[in-house]
């Protein structure tokens, strides 16, 4: 089974991260758009354009199984992208509705918060697939996080301070809702890395009732084995997990991709391919 | 005279800024590829074949004079742009020559601090114009400050210590090298919105010596109307100032463009015209 899995940048190897430790026998192509990145901050229109020419080169490339590992693009272009696989048979997963499905699985008071990147919370899409699992979502644009992490910020003073002032202005928005959270979820792939800091934070924020941090990365990976399993042989499971049969593309730079891509998949990247969609 | 004047986004509106204010007769046409930005964590390739095309569109709509306001742009893909305007003998200025003048001009010590994108800085761009003018320059890339300018978080105790924390930088690598600097150049279009912050932050950190602060922007407008003036007919310095002859076009959300521009640029912007570059 060949898993395409895509992102604006390095951000998404959280999901192939969570991908490789639950499904070790797939083969992986991950395409990085790096040379347009960042998504987050664009128009609808652009960014479906974006994702669907990153997702065509991966169709070409013939995965078999299309992961969209970028908030933002399946917050956003995630019916253009299906109307591209379609002629091909292609299944496609974005991360929001398993991030929603797992919050909706967390929470007992029927509140969640989400934060994620301009774009993403402008499409309401995560508010949307939670109120389809009878959650109410408040949600919050957080645009310096990702740039925190890029610069190598993540266990220093500023990053807690930013994600405290956050953090702060969600609870307002929360306490002005009359909601109850008991669930917050990390609608942007960047902002595992930033776990512990948000861990922190909610604990002091929220002293009697700290929030479970869901990450949609794992919710994900749960999602694409159930979808693997159910329609491969049964003895796909007796093969041995090879390791690690990933092929790494980008539209930038390759050595900024090994440099950043290896914080966030935890382990080094040793070849990354430069292609060019255009732009 | 017709100038067209680039940027990857909205942060050149501080030259045409100045540019307006020094040469209010002049039309003007600006260009901010929006859809591409940000062109200062990329690479030289990619940002060459995204500043060519953009500067394409400015000749294609008869600009008799490009300023290329953007300084990852000028410091990474003069040449390039240079041969683009070559056939049609368009006369080109980037806002890094300027820059480092007005720094030479400034400093008695000979001796310069630049802060810039990731990008600029890699190219060393200020560095050999600097030297070209017997001015050591000591680079530093502040990736943060541009997302913090674009947050809004202009007069904001989270924007002040991140700038304390890479001036300290700054200052401990002057140390390090044996320099005496007094002067600061601010190597990117956003930072002159955080001039307060900086000046601040120069007057804690050296307080025997504050450093001057100098911003490309207006050092280009002088370079420009110096030009124009050596070009144009003398009558044209009768001409009496027009109304803000200007036409914006954008290659993302012209909405995004109007709401964040009119902070740049100073005064509110009324119609910008989107434009598709490709990518």
């Amino acid at each position: 089974m060949k898993i395409g899995v895509f992102d604006s940048g390095v951000g998404g190897l959280t999901v192939l991260r969570a991908l490789l430790a639950r499904i070790p026998g797939a083969e992986y192509l991950y395409l990085g758009d790096t040379a347009r990145l960042p998504y987050g901050s664009k128009s609808q229109a652009t960014i479906a354009r974006y994702a669907v020419s990153s997702s065509q080169f991966l169709i070409d490339q013939g995965c078999e199984f299309l992961v969209i590992a970028c908030n933002t693009a399946s917050a956003l272009a995630l019916n253009e992208i299906n109307e591209a696989a379609a002629p091909y048979n292609i299944p496609v997963l974005g991360v929001i509705a398993p991030g929603a499905a797992a919050a909706a699985a967390n929470s007992l008071t029927r509140d969640a918060m989400v934060i994620a990147t301009s774009a993403t919370v402008q499409s309401h899409a995560y508010a949307a697939a939670c109120e389809a699992r009878q959650l109410r979502a408040i949600e919050k644009a957080c645009p310096l996080l990702v740039p925190l992490v890029e610069e190598g910020w993540i266990d220093h003073p500023v990053t807690a301070e930013v994600v405290r002032i956050y953090l702060s202005e969600l609870r307002e928005a929360a306490i002005e809702a009359d909601s109850v959270p008991d669930t917050l979820v990390l609608g942007c792939t960047h902002y595992p890395l930033l776990r512990g800091v948000f861990e922190n934070a909610v604990r002091k924020l929220w002293p009697d009732n700290p929030l479970v941090v869901i990450d949609s990365a794992e919710a994900t990976a749960r999602e694409v084995a159930a979808h693997i399993n159910a329609v491969s042989r049964p003895e796909d499971a007796a093969i041995p997990p090879r390791s690690c049969a990933c092929q790494f593309y980008a539209t930038d730079s390759v050595t900024k991709f090994r440099e950043l891509g290896t914080r966030f998949l935890g382990h080094p990247i040793d070849r990354v391919q430069l292609v060019d969609l255009g732009g």
